[in-house]
């Protein structure tokens, strides 16, 4: 059910649904809002601990602001089908939100892309040290299945949501893991200085960004215990979303402005990183940008104004600028 | 109920319990044996991946031999209890030994402990460099929570065994994390070259390594359904064997031989770092070694005979010389 539009119409009709039917900014603050709350109130008995730094560095980069993307994820794809925003969802879109925050932590050390910005602060091994950041890391990896399993969420869950909430964390585990990130992270760390090929480059790309991205989607679907049909529609919008979030990523880090991204540009250049415009020209990288994003929107077809903000999403992710 | 016997009569009894009732040897060898294939049968389709280098890096540590100590006490939890080793069982057993293979992948690292041996074998950033070592941590990790939720494991599970699984994630994660194994790595490495008083080497042995061996014994109580006195007893008993483990492990970098142990002794001396034998004196810390032994094994008074392997656990690690 592919539309087919030129770039200009669709954009227009992005811009009209944003400007005239639905408050984006609204919507993504309030939400981002609630996930930043639930972060912020998890840290609490650590300050005598003997292991205190840890948590300093954990809370550093988890706090550091950031999009909020994959966490504000979760509740679209949740509301889109027809579930409310409750503790359970909540839990599941700060889980990923961690996760994402300690595959950053460990991206930046210098065995890896030895960065030292993001976000405009110093990095985490870059505040804390390689061996703090090293623990942050899987400090924030370990918390994010203890904060979906936590008592607290699980009571009064019934039996069907139980089994909801173990597929959920099999999805999660799986797009974070060796079949997912974390192998796209190793693929993209082999190819530096080498020769990449479009194949290659698709698998760097599908696993280092996409499938959490895709995960995140697909999870607020299944804890809001939508139909088959719903959560696939979702899966494979969040995969389109997903690539054309690191084809945008790759355009930034050529064209962007590094005091609206809080990093220097090129960095990929500097690592000798293949790069979508790098393999296809930047023409037609953002034509590919468009290109996934209005199929990202038509797979929404299915769905009524419920998934306005995940058609909003969609658009955000193309005109970003940071 | 602490039996009251002095160290000859204590050791005489577990002797005989050895030798007379029970083939520890036998037990051991075939549950090691079980968790052995069930992790070699988990790397199939990486072969052709680019990122296929950090598979070889995972398989490397995981598949490096060792004790196996972890996983025997997950099953060896369950049949106290009255659990079968089934699917689930070893699922757990498998997943807390890529837990503890992980932990000591980032120990490792030069960053953190920089060791060169492990198991008589180059450590994983020795043969596969740093980036790779990390990021098959991180896959190891993160592949235990998929692992115990895979739909092979989930199906034709009932709601109460549902629920003891995410209750088992939830106290694997929580004993894994920086309230546990990672809050103990982090003071271990914080308090290197420092003064530390015996609160704070508590602190550290009793998360390092205390809580994961602990909560594997635990968690078997858990998956077979124990009652909540079987399931704390069980509990009580891999505390005081951890502490055990921890203190005999002290002993051995001072007094143990090199050629059995596969790594250099008195490491933790060119560390710095405060061991048990150090704050406590050799003879002191034998003393409490044999008491905590003795404590584990007074923790199963209230289990017949199918607590024998968890008796002959306690004596092992009590008596093991590597």
């Amino acid at each position: 059910m592919k539309k087919t539009m030129d770039s200009r119409t669709f954009k227009d009709n992005v811009l009209m649904e944003l400007f005239l039917n639905f408050d984006f900014r609204a919507y993504r603050e309030t939400r981002r809002g609630l996930v930043e709350r639930h972060l912020a109130e998890m840290w609490l008995d650590s300050q005598r601990l003997p292991s205190s730094p840890v948590f300093c560095a954990m809370r550093h980069s988890l706090m550091a602001g950031g999009k909020r993307l994959r966490p504000i994820l979760v509740i679209a794809g949740a509301e889109a089908c027809g579930g409310n925003i409750n503790e359970l969802t909540l839990s599941f879109a700060c889980a990923i939100e961690m996760i994402h925050t300690y595959s950053l932590i460990h991206d930046d050390l210098p065995a890896m892309d030895n960065d030292d910005l993001r976000r405009g602060m110093p990095t985490c091994h870059k505040e804390f040290g390689e061996a703090m950041a090293i623990l942050a890391g899987d400090g924030l990896l370990t918390y994010a299945f203890e904060y979906v399993t936590s008592p607290a969420i699980l009571q009064e869950q019934s039996p069907s949501a139980l089994a909801n909430i173990l597929a959920a964390i099999c999805l999660l585990s799986n797009a974070a893991g060796v079949y997912g990130m974390v192998g796209g992270q190793a693929a993209d760390i082999l190819f530096e200085n080498k020769d990449t090929d479009k194949a290659t480059l698709d698998f760097i790309h599908l696993n280092k960004t996409t499938r959490l991205i895709s995960a995140s989607v697909e999870i607020g679907a299944m804890l809001a215990g939508a139909s088959e049909a719903k959560r696939i529609a979702l899966k494979n919008y969040g995969t389109a979303l997903g690539l054309a979030f690191q084809i945008k990523d790759d355009i930034l880090d050529e064209e962007g402005d590094p005091a609206v991204m809080g990093k220097p540009k090129g960095s990929d250049k500097r690592l000798e990183k293949t790069t979508y415009p790098k393999l296809y020209g930047m023409e037609a990288s953002k034509a590919r940008l468009n290109e996934l994003v209005e199929g990202a929107i038509s797979y929404l077809d299915i769905f009524d104004h419920t998934a306005e903000p995940l058609r909003a999403i969609a658009s955000y992710v193309m005109t970003r600028n940071k």
